[in-house]
């Protein structure tokens, strides 16, 4: 399989603007779950730039458990994303969840993002795989690392060998997160396969608390880079207030992890 | 939500031809995993309508966790399962993954399935709920029962009413069988909703001589249907061979599960 | 390993009294999750044998999750439990936690119950498996099935031979039903092992209102026996109310089993 | 409930010798799975020692799936241990399975271990509460984090205040660890609970490749110490050696552990 160790000849480095995936230097993707306003993820923006984050995040297709809450600002969302990106020199990634919205994003976004419930969408990695841009793969919440491996051999077998892997939490029997973060899948990928990885410990625990010990477990762990969550205001966030950080946390957080990447080494 | 019980005075009986899910009588469907040749599928249906089945099912798309192996006949593999299923006169079923498929699957066939990988593609859940006609919903193997009801409320929110949850198994530890098959789930989906629900003993066991017991358990539980896999010839199946019955076990399968019908009453 | 098939030829037959483990009749276990008194042990106990009942069980050493709630009546009430036994004439089972209440219920039982938190005392099966009585051994509830033919094989190679599955759910990430009962282990010990296998359907869901269609599932797969709370007053129970049945509820159960069992077959 | 924060001001430190399970300073506890010899366990303390290990573990009494293999020295294995654990100086700990081998472990152990399969023995529990001794109580491997802390409170509740959790994975469906380190029980427990937490990441993934990088995320998240197994020729061991580290790994796990320790601090 081309996603194996064995298919390369040292590791996969992707490069988006200044930023490294899978290189020496630890990747702080963070911003808001939901682009709700124009300055809202401006406000975002700066915020991420200033704690020394390496890319801003916002979603403008938000597929809700439910049909009814809030979707998300759609196109006008991105072009929001886009502008704010622009103004504090940062890549973007919005989440893409079919042809269509993925046609928007090639318009607006530097990375694009696969959400673990489309991680076995057959039909949108190929979309993503003929398209050449930066994808950050989400696991299925119930998907084996065996299955995840084959989902981005789905892209890169249409071509497109940008792949970013993120765990973000599996499915077991224990509540006191949302999900369990396999935090074992970051050395269990660096063994198998020479594409970077991150971790998302926002979705995977649901809980604020608990995200700064996660991110620094991934790090120590050997993870190429973070994604968090994180609302300039969080009591009027419309969406996933709960597992989001603020501003001084976000900022807690980076000098953590920054301090943690000086004497933690890459699984190698 | 106009998935619960409480929105509907009595249960939903959904009509496809002569045949009725969630009606008195039970439905069996059956067919190989995928539509192979035309005449491969033509025999199939011979002795799915001999053995008393009532649905002819057979894949023309068929998304395998890997990129590399056969993935079906696609719009050829549908002419010939419509083809076969008015030869033999009985309706049949074929899972749609994306909107081009279900424009294809539209033209070709009277019910359609979502399967399990995509019971969260949110966007194909509204592109079916657009469209009218009955869909077989199957649950996804990490999906709680409320995700599940929740994607069949995409589909009814967008004015289809037509669903048939099919319970096919969970992820669990378990490595006997490959899916655990959450037999409770018949009798929670009968307690919370009043569509039909229907099970599938070869998807969740992957272990050809579990299925009759299975399916059996699945009858008593106050299952509406069962979805089998049925191979007219098992040793030159293309896929899913361990999966699936042949003929004389399917002929078995039909004559137990008439004799359990008559002795148990549909959970209510 | 003694508990496979292939060590011997034909299907353990296990007989107490005039019942049989793994014959050609069903098995009805049934009783209250916990002895509370005189009284109420002797009402059960009525109560089962009026419905057709086969076996009373009855708790006289309740291991809770937590240590404050009542544990049970200990030696009184496996006393009081001998006595409703003698009378309406029926065998009892009991669990036993440890050596000590091992030693008290041989005196007192016919058969003895290992709960699915000990599965794995080795200490316990050792010292079962020196006694000669007939033991459930319920499959603890992350126990693989592979991991539970292992726990029987300690008790049979101390040389007792007289042990009997009990399938009682399993944990994963569904919260409809407190476990999830794994139906599938019924024809997989049945394919696996000559010994017998019981299906405990009120631990696993939790909800009086599926016990019944699980139980009825159980018998269908090919379970040779079920093992039910019931609770002659069930406003009252000390523990377990909600997993109970009332006795009119395991009158019906018993009736909609007897119908079920004459047209099913265990697998074989 | 006495496990709770809520019952205490400020943290449970738990002193042991010069060692401290709660306090400021890293506690890793290393040796071998069993006791194999007089010489197998000396030399393993003396590896110990040298690295910087502060507790020398060993097993005794080997409680295995199956009756069959290897079982453990047993009161001879014990004498061995508590010799090494003299000569270099370092307090043992060492599994208990029964009240019997409680009894032996009392006269020759520092600290006792609860294994993951006896979490739920209560009686086992009840008597480590009556004894006056530290306890690691391992996490059963599908006992949600609220279980655990009952369980914890089954030995506080007879007036033991000396437990520390010890997080060793849990069942998922990933196969490609043995079990999943359930990392996010670290904060949990801090969160939770007044109580150390220490982490094994050997018997959780199985694989020697991957114990390096989970220790280090365990320590990164916040927890009080690390335990693994080592074994001074590990091509030699009895039992376990997958999941072992030789004496060089182990050096370089101390080390590596050493430099995040200073960087990373307890979460509270």
């Amino acid at each position: 399989m081309l996603v194996c160790r064995e298919s390369k000849n040292g590791r996969t480095i992707i490069k988006v603007g200044n930023v490294e995936f899978g290189g020496s230097t630890l990747v702080v993707i963070a911003g808001p779950c939901a682009v709700e306003s124009e300055e809202q993820i401006l406000t975002a923006a700066l915020a991420v730039r200033e704690a020394g984050g390496n890319v801003l995040r916002g979603g403008a297709y938000k597929p809700g458990t439910s049909p009814y809450p809030f979707q998300g600002l759609k196109e006008e969302g991105l072009k929001y994303l886009n502008e704010a990106g622009r103004i504090v020199e940062l890549p973007i990634v919005t989440e893409v969840i079919n042809e269509k919205t993925l046609g928007y994003a090639l318009k607006y976004v530097d990375i694009v993002q696969i959400g673990a419930r489309n991680m076995q969408n057959f039909s949108l990695l190929k979309a993503v795989g003929q398209a050449n841009i930066p994808v950050i793969l989400k696991r299925g919440y119930s998907a084996t690392i065996n299955e995840w491996l084959n989902a981005a051999e789905y892209i890169m077998a249409e071509g497109n060998d940008k792949v970013i892997f993120c765990e973000r939490g599996i499915s077991s029997f224990e509540t006191a997160t949302r999900y369990t973060l396999d935090i074992s899948a970051v050395p269990v990928i660096k063994s198998k396969s020479h594409l970077p990885i991150i971790v998302d410990p926002s979705c995977s625990s649901c809980v604020n608390k608990y995200i700064i010990p996660l991110a620094k477990a991934a790090v120590a762990a050997g993870a190429d880079g973070i994604m968090v969550e994180m609302h300039p205001k969080l009591q009027d966030a419309l969406s996933d207030g709960m597992q989001s950080l603020d501003r001084s946390q976000f900022l807690e957080l980076c000098n953590q992890l920054m301090a943690i990447e000086k004497v933690t080494k890459t699984f190698c």
